[in-house]
């Protein structure tokens, strides 16, 4: 029987199932891309595979691997321009061009310098028909981290806030624990799984001493099998612009690293804390605070932070949202009233009048529990 | 060709048809219920009406002038118990009965007193077959308002709220309009056009001096045609514990009446509203602020009052919660941060801790045009 199905169809349908793959990389892949590649031979997927931790193969190299001699003519799907680069593995266009491919489909081009359409040039160059631009927008949802690094020097910031209906989020003694249900914390254990860093405040740290850390046992099981081996703990950052943060604090005890950014020029509370373990950064702006965007540019820069998620109060809140830098906010609305007596969602200084609001884009509300979240993008002038 | 539909599915059918029917009454029928009926004769709608204006014909009566002789054997469905007494009309039991029916299904029993199983037990005397409880959690969705007066004597009360995302009602100022968007404010129309009364606070009098009117060129226009010349302006009910309103406020001057609940024993200040057209009533409970609960009761026994819309500020939204006299909550949420320096939602000066919260059960949410409106009922202990 004859296929009627238009050759774009098809190459949509692979190229979803191309980043079906990807996502499964979700946790594991950071500071590198999740990536999923599809080998198709007259109709039938031969090979496929997908990035899983950064120094172990690409996902071209999997696909390859499994598809073997069956490459040759075939059609490669790759939801990432291939690299061409010699970095901790071999670049993948040789592997490509060698396999015998007769045509390669990219869904977007990697911004990365070393790559950005060198990788595509040398694919076309070899003879192989490219097409590029297929669900590129898909694409880019799944490494708005690794791309916001690539092309603005700074991750992609993600702020996480539990509020009762009426907006609050902790009484005015600061008691703010079981706001939300224990499907919400889940929830934000993948945010955390996904994410390079945890940033929250001193007064965060000092109130409630937070671990800010992955806990595997509370991640969903259906994603748990694939990559349990490899959860790395994100990062953790605090924003201590006195330098507060007692040598005490657990996360200071707990695997993985802690940076803090302070303008205190004490010395003697930065020896402490380091050898505790911390790394303590002075970077100060002219308001003798924690200069925020410069802080994020040095985590994207030193530390390769893709996706970070901003675990703190109103205070911190307010000025990464008055700096324009928080991308995207996950709000875990519970199903309480608490009353005006109670702490905020958001300091916000300088809005004196309702003109001044910041707009918002709510792009998705969906329960979680009882609880209901609200994904919603600052709107900055 | 034999007709295998189960008989009980055909029932449902045709009573939510006639609930269809009754909806149309949404805005017209008050103080009585909405109320719709189907005539059904070998499976052939032969007569439908609905109740369109409280004094005019029921739906009963409307069904059978359109079904004439053909009501002869055939089954009713009618969406709640025919009434049986001599009202601002003849009883509709005499009427099916003289019809001939064969059959009379019914959603449910008629709180009223005046009627509650007596409209069934003489219709089943006559020798008509007789079904009840078909869709009647539907039915009694369609007239909350008319079973609360008539089962507990006060109105089904709705208050109306409109917040910013971080869940602020207004600036420190007080400056509030245009928080949410027109959509949003049309839907509002729908919510005042269904209701008997609307209340609001002196608070809310004296900064924005609200007309509390329903402006039906601002009703959804699908809606508008059949019910545009009989909707009536809701009483307008005022909560003034010190008698602060103005004798110019805006809303003494338009059609409808004004009530006005206080604390206050002041003569001149009650002599100068009532010339400007109000009633004053004195209505103080033992901390000498007006007893929201007898007010309530008082507006269901002397004005019929089936649906009270609250639109208030904080201060009387939280006393009506702390009463438990709130029964649902319409919340349209915009998509705006106004930080932690504007007005909240509900004033709760008694909670103190987390654990002494306001559960909600949260039943609907939904976007209207930009904005999104949550629908909640409080669960109170």
């Amino acid at each position: 029987m004859l296929d009627m199905t238009p050759p774009e169809l098809n190459d949509q349908y692979y190229m979803a199932y191309a980043l079906g793959l990807a996502k499964k990389g979700l946790w594991t892949t950071d500071p590198n891309p999740r990536v999923g590649c599809v080998i198709v031979q007259e109709g039938e997927i031969v090979g496929e595979g997908w990035h899983q931790v950064a120094g172990e193969p690409h996902a071209e190299i999997y696909a390859l691997q499994m598809a073997k001699e069956k490459a040759k003519d075939a059609t490669c799907y790759v939801t990432l321009e291939p690299c061409c680069h010699q970095g901790r593995t071999p670049p993948c266009t040789d592997a490509l061009i060698k396999a015998g491919l007769s045509r390669v489909v990219v869904a977007m081009m990697d911004p990365n310098p070393l790559v950005s359409r060198k990788g595509i040039e040398q694919i076309s160059k070899a003879g192989i028909m490219v097409n590029t631009g297929m669900l590129s927008h898909d694409a880019e949802q799944l490494n708005q981290g690794y791309l916001m690094r690539m092309r603005h020097k700074r991750p992609y910031i993600r702020s996480k806030l539990g509020m009762s209906l009426d907006g609050r989020t902790a009484m005015a003694s600061g008691e703010s624990k079981w706001i939300t249900s224990q499907d919400a914390r889940r929830d934000v254990q993948c945010l955390r799984a996904r994410s390079s860093a945890i940033m929250t405040g001193a007064g965060t740290v000092l109130a409630d001493d937070p671990q800010m850390t992955v806990r595997e046992a509370e991640l969903p099981c259906e994603l748990e099998a694939d990559k349990k081996p490899s959860i790395k703990q994100p990062l953790r950052v605090v924003i201590d612009t006195h330098l507060s943060t007692p040598a005490e604090a657990r996360m200071l005890t707990l695997p993985g690293e802690t940076v803090i950014f302070t303008a205190s020029d004490s010395t003697s509370a930065k020896v402490i804390l380091e050898k505790a373990g911390a790394r303590v950064i002075h970077l100060p702006n002219r308001e003798r605070e924690v200069d925020l965007a410069a802080a994020c540019q040095l985590l994207a820069e030193e530390y390769e932070v893709n996706e970070l998620l901003m675990e703190t109060g109103a205070t911190l809140s307010g000025a990464m949202l008055r700096a324009g830098l928080i991308d995207e906010m996950k709000i875990y609305m519970a199903p309480i009233l608490m009353g005006n007596k109670t702490r905020g969602l958001f300091d916000l200084p300088n809005i004196e009048s309702l003109e001044q609001h910041v707009p918002l884009d709510i792009v998705d509300i969906r329960a979680v529990g009882r609880d209901w979240r609200i994904t919603a993008k600052p709107i900055y002038a």
